[in-house]
């Protein structure tokens, strides 16, 4: 099946890239997975042989994140999207305060969401600086007796990221679809992690949460089956059938990783792409314009403007030409953008430096 | 790619067996999607790529099953479960009320979630006959202010399936999980269709809504934005991430049925596997006894004991040394059940057939 495959510079914002020896993997036992005459995708999630998929995936995941024995792992659906009201749903309650960071679109998202289930206020705001920044830990306001602090990790569209959480007595909760599992975490200082597996774990279709068992037993009770975390996690994810192809996927991800030395290796390649290109931005003099604030700069997705608009779009038309892929910046900001997930090469991001570096020398 | 591919007869209750013409389209496609250099899964669901097959796989479902022009189609995710808190959501208020023909666990669930929201009442219960009948529509009882009627078209634990709907005033809504697609049905009696894909659509983790559109005007509008169906409808279920690969195969499950010849070769091929298994029952004089009322039984799932006990368990033993994969009754009533889903093939069918009358022979 090896000859030479045709790969994509790939840096799609989410959906995005995959590795290539997990497609090459999936697609060998794509019809007989291990000898079942069967595709995973046909498996009854009730069989041993989906079971063990399942349970190896959540094994991996405990390991590589290091998520402490008093946390359930739980795949659900619905995305990251969804996760904005399942939270407030299961955790909030009509004269409850809950503090949300505001750090861009989708943590405006989340506290819109909030709002039809109790009382949310903002922890901080970095709008009136068009979200270049990630509000310093001092600049956070909440108190003893909200429900939860949200924070959104990455922020996908802007190109931030937080650098340090903050310790605090009430419960954190946070946002990591864009940049779960590319470096190190602390999961003991959150009450909850969720995040869509589209960006670093896998396909689009799983949403993964990492809940703090207490937290369970304290929340609301009168919602939706399907809506209530402790279904899931009393079931082991399997109350209803899961997205089992896509739960698939993401353990083969994490498989890969594993194979490559673990989150130290993945951190390591990450700062590795991301300075390549934060140096072709910092060393223009002034053609590409960053905008995030250094010290919030995400190693995940880096955005940037061409400093005058006409030359911005003939930098993207390039850029497309030569086979970029997906680095327009998200429709509602506009600008450039590109997506450094994990799974995206070194020499994907290597090539895009030396693009950017020759359009500067052609066009500056 | 086309050595002899080893497959089981899969009669899994869903998930369940794919076309492996599909199966084997998808995996030469696979890290390689029509020369993007990427795998679908890789693919930004706000591209042109996969724009196209989102619109393909909703253009298909149309025309296969003919539906009318003010309908909406929708891909969502949570499965059926999830959609049993939707509807009650978006179309039941507290004060009113909404009848639910029980007639399995599934239609228990349904009614239980409903109970959040409004008054759902029992249109009729075959409960007292453990669920082997579907009621006659002269049984069903419901009221002109109802904010809607809800049956479950087939009983997948049960293998009893409705022959015919009631034509009548108010929103019928119909659970049609496990036999979307088996067979013709008349789409513009319906106010809203909801099916898991992971029976006769494709893998699991979409679930397929087809929605009257005036329904969704009327919808309630005070609840969260991912359980709104107007929210999807607005944005052709591109609000959020959808489960692209997902969506993809069931496109091509899609391209599979109108291949060979749509739905009436389907229900064709239905018929004939079904009866092949239903003559072993009826001819077997009583070794193998039926759970479904002839009038009521399912061309999916067809559900059976075997006369004693230590019979039963030795033929689902030799059954499952034989490579039938699926066979044991849903883990909630036991038996023996084997699903015949659209992708079954004629020959799997035939061989349980034999194999259900040679155990008989031998053990009769």
């Amino acid at each position: 099946m090896s000859i030479q495959v045709k790969r994509a510079y790939n840096f799609n914002a989410g959906p995005s890239a995959l590795p290539l020896e997990v497609l090459e993997k999936a697609q060998q036992e794509f019809i007989d997975f291990r000898g079942t005459g069967m595709s995973v995708m046909e498996l009854s999630h009730r069989s041993k042989d989906y079971d063990e998929v399942h349970n190896q995936a959540k094994a991996s995941l405990k390991e590589l994140l290091s998520i402490p024995d008093d946390y359930e792992i739980l795949f659900l659906q619905g995305g990251a999207s969804l996760q904005f009201s399942m939270i407030p749903m299961n955790f909030l309650t009509p004269d409850q305060k809950a503090s949300y960071a505001i750090t861009g679109s989708w943590s405006e998202k989340a506290f819109k969401e909030a709002k039809l289930f109790g009382n949310p206020y903002e922890a901080a705001s970095t709008k009136d600086s068009n979200f270049s920044r990630i509000p310093q830990l001092s600049e956070l306001k909440y108190n003893a007796d909200d429900a939860y602090l949200h924070v959104t990790s990455n922020n996908t569209i802007f190109g931030t990221e937080w650098k340090d959480y903050p310790a605090i007595d009430i419960p954190l909760i946070a946002d990591m679809s864009s940049d779960i599992l590319s470096r190190p975490v602390d999961v003991s200082k959150f009450a909850l992690i969720y995040a869509g597996a589209q960006k670093n774990l896998g396909p689009s279709g799983v949403t993964v949460v990492i809940v703090r068992k207490d937290l369970l037993e304290k929340a609301n009770t009168n919602i939706p089956t399907m809506l209530k975390y402790s279904t899931h996690a009393e079931k082991n994810s399997l109350y209803n059938t899961p997205p089992t192809f896509g739960i698939y996927m993401l353990g083969e991800v994490l498989n890969w990783v594993k194979g490559i030395g673990g989150m130290n290796e993945i951190v390591k390649r990450n700062e590795e792409k991301a300075k390549l290109l934060y140096d072709a931005i910092d060393e223009s003099n002034g053609f590409y314009v960053g905008h995030a604030a250094k010290d919030s700069r995400s190693l995940m997705n880096v955005t940037f403007r061409v400093k005058d608009e006409e030359l911005e779009k003939k930098f993207l038309a390039e850029a497309k030409q030569e086979g970029f892929v997906g680095v327009n910046g998200h429709r509602s900001v506009g600008g450039c953008r590109a997506s450094l997930y994990n799974a995206v090469p070194f020499e994907a991001a290597k090539a895009f430096s030396d693009f950017m570096k020759q359009f500067q020398k052609v066009n500056g």
